[in-house]
């Protein structure tokens, strides 16, 4: 069956890539660098509803994910978090936090309203992180 | 070299018990049933500082209590994250959340102020908590 991604991560997010049944996803908020990782399995709602191998596959991208970040955009602290509270759709965030950010040091979540990327900005985010993916894929 | 816990988690949560070198704890919370779980790994601030393996046996655990917890307390979600912009020691929240709980349906964090357990809540959750682990573990 073909996976069916929420109206509201859609609304809120930009494809990069698909790798292994993953998708890479750009919040379209200019306040911090945040990917959603979103498996596409129909249904799954929490970390346990995967199958083991496709939740090694999330975390290890997610912490990957996490690595580059870290460095590549002068954050100071990774923020990996499986919440869903308003999306249920099991989706992971990761996020590129600096002091001083627009929550800093509060969670991004709920903080404020966001502040679309431009174009151009966009665009040069989605070819670096896509780059920086089909680089490291195995 | 012995583990040193940050004095922020040591004061706001109590150690249930220990398994293959993580700590699992509970936070003294009452609005929430709410685990921290902290790698004994001195110097480890995001997920990306641990070994593949003690990764892996991280997010197995947090995974097992998150599936336990949902049941075991009626949650509607289950909220798994690694933030540590205030406390950087890294340690895992497993968070159990209901409709209607004192946040939902935002995050906990920065939320209010904790509202501490009595001592019987805290003496019942802790064993509860701790019998579960004891009976899984491999």
């Amino acid at each position: 069956m073909d996976f069916t991604l929420d109206q509201r991560l859609i609304n809120s997010s930009h494809l990069i890539v698909r790798i292994d049944d993953i998708q890479i996803r750009l919040v379209d908020d200019s306040r911090y660098v945040w990917l959603l990782l979103v498996p596409e399995h129909n249904g799954a709602e929490e970390l346990h509803d995967l199958a083991d191998v496709m939740r090694g596959r999330l975390v290890d991208l997610a912490t990957r994910l996490g690595e580059w970040m870290k460095t590549s955009f002068a954050a100071d602290k990774i923020n990996i978090a499986a919440i869903g509270n308003l999306v249920p759709q099991l989706h992971l965030h990761v996020v590129a936090r600096r002091r001083g950010d627009a929550a800093w040091p509060a969670p991004i979540w709920g903080h404020g309203d966001p502040v679309p990327l431009t174009e151009t900005d966009r665009q040069r985010l989605i070819s670096t992180i896509a780059e920086f993916l089909q680089q490291g894929n195995r």
